[in-house]
This record gives C-alpha cells, structure tokens and sequence, in this order.
C-alpha cells in the first residue's frame, strides 16, 4: 500500500482544518427556517470542495426540504464501490449562554475544535473529502475503488429528502457498501466500529383548553391547564423506573446475542465514572436488571424534549395558557417498528387526556433501529485500517442514537453499512459546546485512506 | 351636590382618552428588566399630572424596585380621607403573534380600547385623576374630601415595595377607607363591588438532572429527564378531579356565609355561555360539587403557567435538557395563610421528587386572602354612586384574583378597602388583546366623583 497518500494527509493538516472552520462557520440549521439560506450555502460549500478535489457529476440535487449533494468518481473498473454518506446540517445551537465561544465561530482549545457541527458531522464529513483529496492527489488523479458520495441537508430533521431519494433513486446510489461516520468511538484512542442504532419517533403532543390565554386568578378552578393535562399524561408514559407503559410496546423487542452482551462486559466502561463525568447527575435512571449499555444501546427509551407554551420569561406571570405542547421522543432497538410504535403510542395517549382538553398528536421524524453484521468483509477491512492507524484491537458497539438512512440503505440499497465514527463520549453532541478532537480529525483521515486502499486492494 | 364636575368630565372626555393612550404607549412592564426605562417614564408620565391637576406633596419614591407615586391634599377640614391605589406597571405582552394590533399602539375597535394595561390597571389608575381633576377644575382648586394617592409600579411583580412602604410609612398614609380600581364588573352594566380576594403564592420549581444538555439518543434510559421529573411532580399536587393534594392545604378554608351564596345564585350567570363564550374549552374543570363562581371566587386552585427549558422551537431537537422548570401558583381563600401554604407545599413537593434529580423551589410572591365587610358607610356611599351612574341596583361579588395590597390596607393601616372596579369580564386581562370598554372608563370616572362628594358631603 503507498504511504504517498499518508503523508499527503500529514502535510496538509493545518489546511484541511482551516476548511473545516470555513464550513463550521456556516450556520445551517435545518430545522429552523430562518436558516434556510445557510444550508444552502453550506451545501454550495461542500459540491465545489467535492468538484476541487476530483470528483465528478458533482450535483446540487433540490428535494421539497434542503437540497442533497451527489457526487462519484467511477473509473476503478473491477473494484468494489463504496457509497459514503454524511451530512452538512446541524442541530441548533440553543441555549446560546451556555457556550463559552460562539457556536459559529469554530474555536480551538485543549487540542478540541469547539463548534455547532464540530462533530455531528461536518468534521467527519471532511474527513471524507480530505480523505479523498489525499487519494486524488498522490494516485494520479485515480483513486483506489469507486466512489459515490452523498451528502444531505437534513438529517437534524429527520431526513425525508434523502430518504425519498435512495427510495426512488437506487440504481444513482449503487454501491457495495456504505461508509457513514456520524458516530462515537467508545474512548479516546480506542478505535471502534458501530455496528447497531436505535431507531426513533419524535412526536409533538399539543393540548388545547381555553379558546384564549386567562388569568389565573379569575379562571383558575374553572377553566382546564394544558400543563396540567400534558404533565399528567406524561407521567403516565413511564412508570417511575423507567418502564414504558404503553400497551404492545415491548412486544418486538429482542436481547442481543449473548457473544454481543459478553463483548460489552469487556469494554473499558465504569458505571460511576460515567455519572460523574459524563452525565453529572446525583444519580443515573433507566430500567433496573440492565446495565447503562443495555440501557442505552439495546433496550428502547422515552424522553421529553420540551414543553413550549405560556410564560418563560422570569419572574411571574399568572396565566393559564390556551394551548401548551410536549416534544417527546422515543428511541427504538429491534425489532421495534416505528409506524406501530406511534399507533400505540397514540392510541394509548388519547385514553390519558383530561377532562376539557383537546389534544393533538403530530408525528415528526422516525427511523428504524438497526444492527448491522459483522462477518462481511468491508467490516473487516475497516477494523484492520482503523487498528493499523490506532495501534489497537478495534471494538465493535452499538450506538443509543439513530442514522435513518443506515436501514434505508439496507431496505433499498440492500447494502450494508459500515460506521466508522471518530467522536468521542464527551464531545457534547446536540448540547452546547460542542467539540471535535482535532487528532481524531487527521486519524480519522487516515483511517479512511488506509480502509479504502485495503478495499482496492483486496476487490 | 354639584353636576359641574360631571359635566366637565362629560365635556373632557376625548382628552381623557387620548391622555390614556399616551399612558398606554409606555411599555412599563415590570417583570421585564429590559423595560425598567419605560416603568420610570410611567411613573414620570402619572406624576407630572398629578401635580398638574392640583395634587401636592407629589413624590416618586425610590423602593428597591420600581418607584412609588405619591400625592396628597388635605384641605377638606373635618372630611373624611380615602387613600386611592392604582398601579402603572403592566403584564409582559406574550404570546405577541396573538394581538391583533400592537399591545403598546392603542387601538379603538368597537367601543374599545385595546392595549396591554387599558383595563389593568391603567384605565382604571387614569379614572382616579380624572375625576379628581373634575373635582378641582369645578371646586374652585378644592376637592370634596381629603386625598392621598399613592400607585405602585410592581403589582404584576408581587409589589415588595408598596408592602414595605405600608409596613415602615403608615403614617403618610394615615387614611379612613382605601378605594382600589383593579376589579371588574360582575356583566356589562351592572354595577359591582368587589368584596372578596382571593390570596396567591407564586413558585418556580427548578429541577436539575445532568449537568449538561445531552443527546437523547446517547444517554435516553440512563440519564435523568428533568421535564419527566417535572410532569411527574405537577401529576401528584392535584387530583383528576381539581382537589389539591398537599396535605393540609384544606385545613383552613372557610365556607361563604349562606346569605353571600345565595346572592350569587341570584346573579346573572350561565356556566354554558361562560363555558362557550369567555372560556372556550369542551369542558369545564375543577372540583366537583361546586358552582364556577365559588369555585373561582372562594375555592382555592392550583395552576401551571410555564415550563421553561429545553427546546421549544419549530420541528425537533433530540435533547435531554440538564434543567428545566415549572411555574406553579396557587391562588388562596380566607383563612389560608400564603407562607403556610408555601410551607406544607415545598414539604410535599420534596417528597415527590424523583431519582436523580435535584429539585430548587423558589417563592416569587405572595398574598393574603382577604373579605370586606360590607357594612361599612364608605362601601355604603360608593353603592349609592354606581347605582346612580349605572341606574341599577349595585351587586356585591368576590374576585378570584389577588390584589395583595388590600390585606395590607386592613392588617398596617387599618382600613377598608373600597373596590370599585369598572373592568368586563371579556377584557382579556393578562391575555393578548386587553381592552377596556371605552364607555365604562367614562361611567368610572363619573361614579367616583359621586362617590367622592357623596363622602364629602356626609362626612
């Protein structure tokens, strides 16, 4: 295998870092439409990068949310086609006090890029390209095996565009397999393969009572509380151990494979560690007779997100609000499916609403949960890179959080997916803060030359 | 008695209303820091025409919050003194896409004049001086009886400093009867005396779980959800049917005298039409075996007004918020005791806390409950003048809301409080599109000349 690529890589560090910040400046938040500009130009950003380094039909391809970027270099005739999947927009960056520097203004700190996206995912997304350019540059313009790569705008939003397009556009996506890095190693210097997702349905309960906002004073005792109605059903979804009570709702869910639990007894993991410095509370929740693993990576869970309505300002106000709502996910492991789950889920709330309360269910996003095998030999290949770069065994995961698009490249791409992910667990995904470890962006880089010249080499 | 000074306030009243639209334009929201200017302007704008009108001594009073107005005259030789109290300082104006126009660009529609403070309290505050300077202007300078007047600029924010000024200055403002404008009548045209308040005590629950805000996908079923915390809490401090479940809340509260319950039943009053027209909900709530007018006059309630923290936006964030909170208040009846209450509340609400959390209880303010008697010569006159405005019988009821400020009057000064409010049921109070019917401004103005007289002269 050349080292020409590796040491490409090594050269151009500080440049392919410069780039990430040039990118991580661009505020595109999905979900939120006074950004919509911003996503677009990251995506501009991301089609004249791809189009630089090599890559061809380079496409900026619109859907009815934020538009896809589609690009290929397919000229390795004989090897096998890697389809590499990741995405430029990002989660909002609320609470903005929370940050010790701007969330747009990526900052370098401890050896950390610190940003909104740092992580999920436009720094792995760049490691795609540089791992790429690095190929290009020192191959003659040739790169190793064939390549697709498709990037989308809205993945912090559930991901219908993309979704709708591996549905109705499979033969632009053929592949041997995937490459997605939208994930976490399980330590720092620990390389790791995530090879399971918990799939999820986020949904919004909005309950109506008055026709208007009252006073408390003159309507209290007489007029219904949204709150009031939204927090008893709450309290209803879950019993005070973390048991969700809904009806058939465990009905589909599977253990892992016993060889699979034993393998995460392994894992340097301490339970209280974990609580101190990685969550921070007096104590942690979940279900009793599973371990934070378990808990996290293979059995389902559900959580409120937020509860807007009536005031928030400080101080006091004495109103009882029309209307309040309730943002509550659940997060889902096989074979749970997410279309039944919110048929349950919807029918068990409408038996909890209050007296006086109308109540609305709105479905936002869902994505299947899923684990992927691990005797294929991209697999292989990808944890053999990965160990030659770390200087350790890689470990196979799972991860709590979910990647739609890794089912749907199995449902219609009938690929799978191989989840090199260079976070680490205190990167603060989705929080304030968020960072990147610049090491793991340039061994992220070199992870991926290596794993695609192994590819080449052995298609 | 003299029908100068009412026609003077007949002859004046366009410039009475576009005063009151000047006073309305100022934001003086005192629960707001960012608006601390304009509550001082407020208070600026209330003096200067104090003094213009003929009051002396006029003074604002620096309290630790928002200023004081005071203003007396007291050269009625052997007449009576009414203490008169209004308040300048408004609710903040959210949700402000649910106003129809501006809440600070006063708007007249149908006979109404709409904005945040026209009938809370600012309409009412300017009947005061309008009268009395109807009073001057046609009494040569003089009034029919001793004034002082004193209006605060925190009564949305629990009113410290008024009850410090009470407690510590009882002396400036040594009085015979107080008369507070900052109730409603009981139904368009019919004059009403309000004799009856409810108490409050007004909390914020802070609860804190991580220290961080996480993902929901990477710590969902390990770490604790302040929100769930949050709904599990609010679920158990009432029942399905409106009883507060704190233990002892019930202990001393009181019945109506059967002679008051019956003179309710006699008022014009339809739950179906206040169902369908004033509250608009499906159904009605609260504890059962109770009218809406005891339910909201002499019950107390229990009410969520806000749950700030974790993401309220548009579509989805996948958050495990580290804090969250709810704004809880209680509004109470004679004989509970707000710092009582407040007691056996934290005390339950300790016990409620779940697993991991750590839960803050914060007291923003409090206020007794209080009856007037009705027997009184200054509750007697103020009867007499309404009815000739008004040409009906005037009917005694209770407001469910607080006015703290009247308990203060009776347990540092020693004297009653005559409420006569000219507010309608329909003026959206603390909601968006406040407004006060423009008629009874003028009909409030004319009763409290009468009133004043009718004091004056049988003093």
């Amino acid at each position: 295998m050349s080292a020409a690529a590796l040491d490409f890589a090594r050269e151009n560090r500080q440049r392919f870092l410069n780039e990430l910040k040039d990118l991580l400046r661009i505020p595109s938040v999905s979900t939120l439409p006074e950004h919509q500009a911003d996503v677009r130009r990251a995506a501009a950003f991301v089609a004249a990068e791809l189009k630089r380094i090599g890559m061809e039909h380079v496409d900026i391809i619109a859907t009815a949310g934020h538009p896809l970027v589609y690009a290929d270099w397919l000229h390795a005739a004989g090897k096998p086609t890697v389809l590499c999947y990741a995405h430029y927009d990002v989660q909002p960056p609320d609470p903005l006090d929370e940050w010790k520097t701007p969330p747009f203004e990526p900052t370098e700190r401890d050896q950390n890029i610190y940003a909104r996206g740092a992580v999920d995912d436009k720094g792995q997304l760049w490691i795609h390209v540089k791992a790429l350019e690095s190929l290009f540059k020192t191959g003659g313009g040739r790169l190793p095996l064939n390549v697709r790569i498709i990037i989308e705008g809205e993945e912090e939003v559930g991901g219908e565009g993309i979704a709708k397009f591996v549905r109705e556009h499979s033969d632009r996506l053929k592949a041997d397999f995937a490459l997605v890095s939208d994930t976490e190693m399980f330590a720092p210097d620990l390389p790791t393969l995530c090879v399971g997702l918990r799939g999820m349905v986020y949904t919004e309960l909005e309950a109506v009572g008055a026709m208007t906002d009252l006073h408390s004073g003159m309507y209290g005792g007489a007029a219904p509380n949204p709150f009031e109605a939204l927090a008893r059903i709450i309290s209803r979804l879950k019993d005070e151990n973390g048991k969700i009570l809904i009806p058939g709702f465990y009905d589909r869910v599977g253990k892992p494979a016993a060889e699979e639990l034993k393998a995460w007894k392994s894992l340097p993991f301490n339970e209280e560690e974990y609580r101190k410095k990685e969550v921070g509370s007096k104590e942690l929740t979940g279900e009793a007779g599973y371990t934070v693993l378990e808990r996290t990576w293979a059995r389902p869970t559900l959580e409120v997100h937020g509860m807007p309505g009536g005031f928030i300002g400080a101080g006091g106000k004495t109103v009882i609000p029309a209307k309040a709502a309730a943002k509550v996910s659940m997060r889902l492991v096989p074979d749970q499916r997410p279309d039944e789950i919110f048929k349950l889920y919807s029918e068990f709330v409408r038996t909890l609403v209050p007296k006086g309360i109308e109540l609305k269910i709105k479905q936002f996003s869902i994505a299947d949960p899923i684990v992927i095998k691990t005797d294929n030999k991209y697999v292989q290949a990808s944890t053999v890179a990965m160990k030659e770069v770390f200087n350790k065994e890689t470990v196979y995961i799972r991860s709590g959080g979910s990647i739609p698009i890794v089912a749907d490249f199995e449902k219609f791409l009938k690929i799978p997916s191989v989840m090199m992910g260079f976070g680490l667990p205190d990167d603060n995904l989705h929080a304030p803060n968020e960072k990147f470890h610049i090491p793991n962006f340039y061994r992220g880089i070199e992870s991926i030359i290596r794993f695609f010249q192994r590819v080449g080499n052995e298609g």
